[in-house]
């Protein structure tokens, strides 16, 4: 794992970390050992008037909406607010070759042995390591230090896929839909799941941002969070949208998407209710949306993450949701 | 659970616990406790004249090579011997709904707590609960405690599909090919991931048979373990070959694989020039016949696992494997 720790070393200069904001930004105190040596960029969401601090030395740019409306002058509609989609304003702003994104109530987790868990290490090193996503492998990722693949894996498979997304999970407060919150309303997650799986190709998983990096010249275009929250139908399902999207262009292009460590401390549930409220029409609207995205399939001359998108969007205008303004705008 | 906890209580008649021996078994002294209520299937592997001793007080049928010959008659060559694959005779006689198998050098391992693991329960548990072929879910298995659907996933998905295989893991001696033995020889399975994972479907994984349990009511006809080992080409891919199977069929059906728990204590590694032996024209033979069960589909009328086993042997008859006499005789 030398290798590793090599090209971790220089990856300071590759990676932007992005966080949305709409409180503040205390919780940086507890990354700053993890996140001091790295780039920020921090998009406020909601009110531009309010005034949030950012403690002090960290690098970083900070915009409002404000910024965005100005930046992108007419299209600045396509960046949503009031559900955390308004991340995807850094994704687009970045140059660097790696994006980590993590919600401002989420902190610094222990392992079971008690020990700090560096989180953007972990998805750097899940991001540094191939995928397997045409074969399952039973010991989760043969890429670790400690593990292989196992008999009867074919040998024409292991050297694996380009990793372009790296979903890290949540202790304490899991990341529940509105009814679940309503119905288990005490349920804490405090099983530590000391793996990563590779999700294999064909196969959809619900994309959650709260904690979540991937490699933003091979996947990047495809991480737009869509046209939720703030005066539209739906919310709350800014991320699964792009997760989707991600996901099926990942499978096309042969790039790997891997889950499981690391693990964040989810510090607060949100509101149930307002939840609900978010998230109602959405609970209809996958119904119909995820066999769309289980059934897209793309030419061969959509060879990079850019043209996929494009005829992605196009696939969504025409065929499938053509009363459906969300995905049309969103596409 | 108490749901649960009372149906396994009733499991005591719907068990048969299947164990394939050339050495010893003396590894039933340790699972004493937790096999003792049931009722064992062993079957003799290599040379009928050798006396194996069965531990006393275990309920049992034992079976050498020369019992399967008097019983199967002109049919008994489909029982291949010297590479565990005889263990599928006991799922061709067994009447009970469930089977769970292991291997004679396989022991209780300890969970990280130091608690031994009863590795029997924890396959009924899994065959109980329902699986998740058709969306990844993050927080691995919805129906364990403390764990639930995440945010995001479809609600009409959420009912699950019958689990049809439970497939377990190995501290200790990884189950790992001749190659990787040769050039990891001090490689240890130490870590304890502590989750079950539905396989998606449309996804295939190396199935080991040497900690393994299934419903034999769902999935039994496709759990024929081939012509492999004692004068066939290929040894060590009998498990591999009822894998394949089993899960294209399963995805068929709407079955569900889960892989992960239990663990058991895999003592000793095979030695590792006799297993290139007997694997290596199978590493080649891999290469196309994974492909092939890829690409498997059956017409709407195979609607049990019996219709769809006779349908699959006609395809490996006819379409993939004219040339390769393993794959057709065990079709």
């Amino acid at each position: 794992m030398s290798e590793i720790g090599a090209a971790m070393a220089l990856l300071k200069d590759e990676v932007d970390i992005v966080i949305p904001t709409i409180r503040s930004l205390d919780f940086l105190e507890m990354w700053r050992p993890f996140f001091q040596p790295y780039h920020l960029i921090i998009i406020q969401d909601g009110d531009p008037s309010k005034i949030i601090k950012v403690p002090e030395g960290f690098d970083y740019e900070f915009y409002n909406r404000n910024d965005i409306n100005r930046i992108l002058g007419p299209k600045a509609s396509c960046i949503s607010f009031l559900d955390s989609a308004c991340r995807c304003f850094a994704f687009l702003i970045s140059k660097k070759k790696y994006i980590f994104t993590i919600d401002d109530d989420c902190f610094v987790a222990k392992d079971p042995s008690g020990k700090e868990i560096n989180a953007l290490e972990q998805h750097i090193k899940t991001l540094l390591t191939p995928s397997t996503p045409y074969f399952f492998n039973t010991l989760y990722d043969p890429y670790r230090e400690g593990a292989d693949f196992v008999r009867g894996y074919p040998f024409s498979l292991r050297e694996g896929s380009p990793t372009a997304v790296s979903h890290g999970l949540w202790l304490n407060i899991p990341d529940y839909d509105a009814p679940t919150q309503l119905v288990k309303p005490r349920e804490r997650n405090t099983r530590y799941v000391d793996a990563v799986v590779t999700i294999p190709k064909k196969a959809l998983y619900p994309m959650c941002a709260m904690n979540l990096a991937f490699d933003r010249e091979l996947i990047g275009p495809a991480m737009y969070f869509g046209l939720f929250g703030d005066g539209q139908p739906i919310g709350r399902y800014d991320d699964m949208f792009a997760g989707w999207c991600s996901k099926v262009i990942c499978d096309h292009l042969g790039f790997g998407v891997k889950t499981g460590l690391p693990y964040i401390w989810h510090s607060k549930a949100s509101n149930p209710f307002i939840n609900l409220k978010k998230e109602y029409n959405g609970l209809f609207w996958q119904e119909e949306a995820i066999p769309f995205f289980q059934s897209v399939t793309f030419p061969k001359d959509c060879t990079n993450a850019q043209l996929c998108y494009i005829e992605l969007a196009k696939q969504i205008k025409v065929k499938a949701f053509q009363d459906r303004p969300l995905l049309l705008q969103a596409g």
